[in-house]
């Protein structure tokens, strides 16, 4: 299956088919040709967790139809998502020889294809960037879009630059190994797709819990699929995220903080994510924007997918409030929220419409919806 | 004098005037308002050289017209254009809570543009930028092209990006200030201008020596204004450099690799560009795309304006060459010059045109014309 993205300067595609990893050199030796790129080499960046179990196969694949291909691992982790980081991509690049019209490859998580895109746009300028991203988050999220980036020591994301990639490889038999927690640690982003899209991406997720459970592959290859367009669609209309995009923030401005609050090892990204998300819905339900149903509907997802609703320790609500301050969608200091809204015709199969995005929400707002989150 | 650079995605006037460092805040004013940019806070970043004689007025200026200003210093000197002193500016930039609405603002010379250029392309990913070159080098140079970046341990200007400014202010009152070597450093680029356009920059130069000497503000100010027309029109052709805009690297390939071998001590990047720009000059000599009375002006004037045409000491020639293939401008391991030709109709006041590039030099040729250089 594959999902293509058309920006206004650049096109790719997203392919998505179980085993795609053992053929990703051919696949990128028929982009080289058709698109006339003249890739001279190529460097693989894998992490400690990817470099094991996928990264001979992929540097072979490279080397089976000529390329010369160089690899690199490194630490795996979000506390690793730092310039040093990058500094070492640099430096590989440098020893390898790579020029222009090499190719780096990111082969793991978000946090190596953010690092190894970073790096790639910044070395020598920009040279050519692909990615096989290997866990469910990454597949149905960082994998579209072209954000690249790392943390500086007090924000998330803080660095970055857009990059967009000659192509995306998933393969969803790369799921099969995960942990249950990196597993689970995806679905914050495939429901926070269902929660700003006219889409029967909710629907599809309430009738496929066992599949969920059982990770069965086409099963998780049409999901990747089907939030691949979802999230193509809004990057397509709005590369920069100078306006629409910003719903792709859903639940991340009071996720993120509660990420940084826990030193980024008490929850992960998606756990963060599916918080400040409850939180958001909790939000809509008090405006009147979505249904007490659809507040329980959702909530009731996320705990079947396993995931949290609300912190795992208490966390004193102006000591989270005040630390999304400093998360760089701040604009000029105040916090905007997407919040999700109903579709406005009732329709039980799209149950929900495009996010709102810009919402100013004061403190005393948040604060008196948290009890929401859970008992 | 105001020189538009118009690029396909951008454009913006480069402005020359002596004393339009004191009414930088009220011009960025107004492009603020005429552009909607909507200007949050200003960041302006000098280093340790310019701080003590412009950063007060600088900030006093941004100031006067109602702009939050905050300000930073650097250490000054190559040596110091490192990730690590990017990353001070981004920690910077976090503190004092600049948002996608924030400018930052370079003043000083070429290693403070190209700092503050990156920290600003990538800082949130991306933000406003300006800036305020106060060397010769920066104003002819620097200033114009959108190339920003910093070194690598082994290797000038390796990692970067292209980001264009809303708007550059030179002034020319400020080279009355530099130092004797600091001027001169210059001077290596604007011969290189000469040698690439059919321009009458040649004769400009060589009939204004003493104007030279005693920096005349007006005379500078038409001297800037000048190169900044050239260097825009290569620019405006060509902003990615994918082709014409390569012929700017005259003398730069060898210039970069002296520098570094010299330990970004022994040559200013002028003397080393200069030095170059002789060798280029010599194989152009060589193979007969210039006279011999050419190779003798341009030597001659070179050596006037005081920057050598010769190592100062010697240099292994088989070392430089060696180091050059490891300058970013070598793609698959093959380094391609740019070599000055004299104008085809013998026309006196333009007595070049613009430079072939991509041209390919072995060892041996090289090696043969290096006793050319100077006695």
């Amino acid at each position: 299956m594959d999902v293509a993205l058309n920006l206004p300067n650049h096109s790719y595609t997203i392919y998505i088919e179980p085993g795609i990893l053992t053929s990703v050199g051919r696949k990128i030796k028929e982009l080289d040709i058709s698109l006339g790129l003249a890739i001279s080499k190529v460097l693989i960046v894998a992490d400690s967790n990817t470099a094991p179990l996928y990264l001979e196969e992929a540097v072979r694949s490279f080397q089976e139809v000529g390329y010369e291909a160089f690899q690199m691992v490194l630490p795996a982790g979000e506390i690793f998502k730092t310039a040093a980081s990058v500094e070492l991509i640099w430096e590989k690049a440098l020893d390898s020889g790579l020029d222009r019209k090499s190719l780096m490859v990111a082969l793991g998580g978000g946090v190596v294809s953010d690092l190894t895109g970073f790096a790639a746009a910044t070395y020598l300028r920009g040279l050519y960037y692909a990615s096989i991203p290997t866990t469910l988050l990454s597949q149905v999220d960082a994998s579209v879009g072209g954000k690249t980036g790392f943390n500086l020591k007090s924000g998330k994301n803080l660095v970055g630059a857009f990059y967009q990639p000659i192509g995306v490889f998933a393969d969803p038999n790369t799921l099969l190994s995960l942990s249950q927690r990196e597993y689970r640690n995806g679905y914050a982003e495939v429901i926070k797709h269902a929660l700003l899209s006219r889409s029967d991406l909710l629907v599809f997720l309430e009738g496929n819990l066992e599949k969920i459970e059982s990770r069965d592959p086409w099963f998780l290859a049409k999901l990747v699929e089907k939030n691949v367009r979802i999230k193509a669609d809004v990057v397509a209309s709005d590369e920069k995220e100078a306006g629409r995009r910003a719903i792709l923030n859903l639940g991340h401005t009071l996720g993120h903080a509660l990420e940084e609050l826990g030193g980024y090892k008490d929850y992960s990204h998606g756990e963060a994510v599916a918080i400040g998300m409850t939180a958001a819905c909790a939000i809509s339900l008090r405006r009147g924007l979505i249904t007490e149903q659809q507040f329980a509907r959702v909530k009731s997802l996320i705990e079947k997918v396993g995931l949290p609703t609300k912190p795992s320790s208490p966390v004193e609500p102006w000591v989270w409030w005040e630390k999304t301050y400093k998360d760089k969608k701040a604009a000029s200091g105040v916090v905007y929220w997407v919040l999700p809204q109903k579709n406005q015709e009732g329709n039980l199969e799209f149950p929900f419409d495009h996010a709102l995005f810009g919402v100013r929400v004061e403190y005393e707002e948040f604060q008196s919806v948290l009890d929401l989150l859970g008992e």
